[in-house]
């Protein structure tokens, strides 16, 4: 019986993140992870690059997803609006990882590089949204501000869906509350 | 005659951005940064640990004034304008110092690790904004949400202000325009 399975790169994942919080990211070592995960050091490398690579993988399913779901918003929605949508539709890729998301978080808490590579990569974020806005024809400083705005709304949701207990809350909801609110604070209420 | 003068930090720095920008950050030298300015190279490590804190300084007199600024809102004031107050009390700051800052913003451009560190020398400064708002009795979320697009439109408004020809417009005019712009876009206009 072979050792490869068709989910090795998730069980990678899942061992890594287990590790980094009981050992400290630091600590933790490739061989380790691959041991708990029952696969290869080899494995672990061709699945990614180094230990930061799990908790940042190159290329963000994120980035793709926004992108996407931005150029299927109406023409006629506004800057805001089309973030929204963007947003709301992006949430789907959480589905069922809020344990993955909270395993991350919390080791990416404990560590100051994790911590500037996490902003980096939300910057990051906000200008992919803010350049297919621009496609869509919206001009700055409208683009630039609704793609900041759009992203500091969800981060704030997606820090309390990941410490809320229960399940009760759908991510994409909270991202609509937290837009709402981002209105009434900005309208100066 | 000593070669001490009182201004040599801002001899020092005026150099250092000269030859960052002549010849790239990485290429510099603190030697060559301190006879540009007619001063010795350990003058040059007596006020600053390294070329990347003459960028960078570690103690960011911005984060005071901002501090300092949110102090004298009254309490009565909405957390956004209270942001807005301090924003533009903390563009004193800048007063004479659009030369220095336009060189500061190339040199930063042309280097990713120095984009990196401006993205988190940002997020600090919105951290620090949401602390002191939150010593004011604004609740979270309102109060990291103030603080984040206070940041986004003072990011905005700084880069219109360096990029501007002339000397016609007022940094804290711009800040108030972006965030004029901003709850225009919020709105969903």
């Amino acid at each position: 019986m072979g050792r490869w399975k068709p989910d090795a790169r998730g069980r990678l994942e899942q061992a890594a993140l287990e590790l980094y919080g009981e050992r400290g990211f630091e600590q933790a070592t490739a061989k380790e992870i691959a041991e708990r995960a029952g696969l290869t050091e080899r494995t672990f490398f061709r699945h990614f690059a180094d230990k930061r690579e799990v908790l940042f993988p190159h290329a963000n399913p994120l980035h793709e997803s926004l992108v996407t779901a931005l150029d299927t918003v109406p023409d006629a929605a506004a800057p805001i609006e089309a973030v929204a949508a963007a947003l709301e539709s992006a949430c789907a890729l959480f589905t069922e990882r809020r344990e993955l998301a909270r395993q991350r978080q919390a080791v990416i808490a404990a560590n100051t590089e994790l911590q500037e590579r996490e902003l980096i990569k939300l910057a990051s974020l906000a200008s992919t949204l803010a350049e297919a806005l621009r496609r869509r024809g919206v001009t700055d400083p409208a683009a630039i501000l609704a793609a900041e705005v759009g992203i500091a709304a969800f981060k704030v949701a997606f820090g309390r869906w990941i410490s809320e207990p229960g399940d009760q809350q759908d991510l994409s909801h909270l991202v609509r509350e937290s837009l709402e609110e981002l209105k009434a604070v900005i309208i100066g209420k």
